[in-house]
């Protein structure tokens, strides 16, 4: 199913994009004045096949899985904190909830993997696909058809959500150890080495950072993830909750929804869903850049800009919510803003020029 | 009255600065995972003097007049243009007034200095200095009367504003010409050379950029502005615009009110308002670096690091909006996240670092 929906993927609107140009030439401002609003607002114009586009309904979708791999002793904080921070989205105490109300999306919480049963919650959607990962530093992480079952549920989930109303979407995770799968992920799908991609994770010290490249190594020597096959690269060395991000940015693009890729676990998955649709990129918008070092490459691999840089590593989608914000802004001033003509005010003298 | 009110300006409140950095310890994130949002929330509390500070009064305030030197050439707007943009704001189609609503700052237009009468609104400030300054190519822009003048206007508007409730402030501005003075500003205080700050503005090319740069060395040359003597180089090369903002700076400080200079023209009002006030620097919040080349000088000058990289160069108080969104998001983490404790989250094992 998902290599349908990866087929239905269409490349953006031209004509949206041209008329959004347009109108941005007669709104009363400076040439290019707004700068990277401008681009954005013709980017989404693009993707949504829209002139003028608006971002009424707003969600981040934040998917919550374990991993095997935190036996290795790569993190900083207990294996239990993924579930409980589920419970702190639950009852809106996390930074993502505090984020999401101020820009006016919902928060889609989901149980792809934790390791614990969890109480059912009105709010939890459960696609729990395993109890957790297991250690990909003695072998893959999981199975190709739960690799498959992740990507199918975010497809799902994302298709599920637009029946609500949908105008953008946000990427987010929580996982212990999930920036080590991460790591693995960018290393295996770019060619860089492990040290030049894993980073400090929740804060953890030299020395246990040298430990996690290594076991990161380790992993991808056990594993041999094939590149050329983005699915066996989430298998052998991802995590449930990228596997549903991946499914999730599919379910997006097919539906001309704009992704708004949070931080470094985002772009792993960004990266893997780009593999297996490149067209699926010009629907990405990259929300800021993580102080996780490995997103930098991730992100340049993508070959996107990002829009934010305020020295965020908290994930969850907190650095997506901030950007929706201003890729609202973007498509405001788009639409709200008077022409030239409108407002009687006089043009430049490109004469001048 | 104004060095009165300068005097006045207190420190930062390290207490509330403490209560701040302690509950951020406290929250349910690994240490320092939000960045800058960490930062600017405790700056914040040490600005109003709160441990938990919140934004629910927002103003920008944006302050038009004209300038004599366009006389020159240096611009490739029309002069009217001023008095047209004025029009605009008042009728909520500008990109300040887009961007003021989304993120629910009320907009507080002020006629320092158009060169036409404007007619009577409801939503304006009329403070008009002089029907715009004097060419400051071939003498003084203004008198040190006419400076002072302004100044004083600015603080009593920020005091009339602090009357309707006002938690925060952002600086914005109006008039064809004032890249050309805020250049002159710029050299003069930071020393450096006119070809380094002065930049193409409204988007002149390369020829007519040449042609500022000569205009702008002439202008310095003529009045030899003493930059130890901040008022004298607003009176001889600034605009009745910048002298509101920097009134409006100073109020600002002295009531304990954050300030977020938008792009190069408030630079320039905080270098003034700075070297007249050196304590009021703490007050400043950069709220994001305008393409417009000589910013960057100014920022650094001020030691501020700007929040935002939109490439924008619009002026208004357009990036200082937007960063008032970011500032706000850091006080609402501040406020509502919930504490390790409150979610039964447990912490990170520190004895792994």
């Amino acid at each position: 199913m998902y290599l349908e929906t990866i087929q239905e993927i269409k490349p953006l609107d031209e004509a949206a994009m041209s008329a959004a140009r347009q109108r941005q030439s007669n709104l009363t401002k400076p040439q290019g004045s707004l700068g990277r609003l401008e681009e954005l607002s013709i980017k989404v114009a693009g993707i949504r096949g829209q002139a003028i586009p608006r971002l009424e309904h707003k969600a981040i979708v934040t998917m919550a899985a374990d991993h095997g791999v935190v036996a290795e002793g790569v993190s900083l904080f207990p294996q239990e904190v993924t579930a409980q921070m589920v419970q702190n989205f639950l009852h809106g105490g996390a930074g993502i909830n505090v984020l999401a109300r101020q820009v006016g999306a919902r928060v889609v919480v989901v149980d792809m993997g934790v390791r614990t049963d969890l109480e059912p919650h009105s709010s939890l959607v459960s696609r729990k696909v395993a109890y957790g990962t297991r250690n990909m530093a003695r072998g893959p992480a999981m199975t190709r058809e739960e690799a498959l079952q992740a990507i199918e549920a975010g497809i799902e989930i994302l298709e599920g959500e637009l029946e609500k109303g949908l105008d953008i979407v946000g990427s987010g995770d929580m996982g212990v150890g999930n920036t080590t799968a991460s790591s693995a992920i960018t290393a295996a799908i770019t060619g860089e080495s492990v040290a030049k991609v894993a980073g400090r994770g929740t804060g953890i010290g030299d020395r246990q950072l040298r430990h996690k490249v290594k076991v990161i190594e380790r992993a991808l020597r056990v594993n041999q993830p094939d590149a050329a096959d983005p699915l066996d690269v989430l298998a052998k060395v991802g995590g449930f909750e990228i596997g549903g991000l991946v499914g999730v940015m599919i379910g997006a693009a097919r539906h001309r929804i704009p992704i708004v890729i949070d931080g470094f676990i985002s772009g792993a998955a960004a990266l893997i869903a780009t593999r297996m649709a490149p067209k699926l990129g010009d629907f990405l918008i990259a929300g800021h850049i993580s102080a996780e070092r490995g997103h930098r490459v991730a992100l340049k691999h993508l070959g996107l800009e990002p829009l934010l840089d305020l020295e965020m590593r908290l994930g969850e989608g907190t650095g997506a919510a901030l950007a929706i914000f201003i890729i609202e802004a973007a498509l405001r001033t788009l639409a709200e803003m008077a022409t030239f003509a409108e407002a009687g005010v006089a043009e430049a003298n490109n004469k001048l020029k």
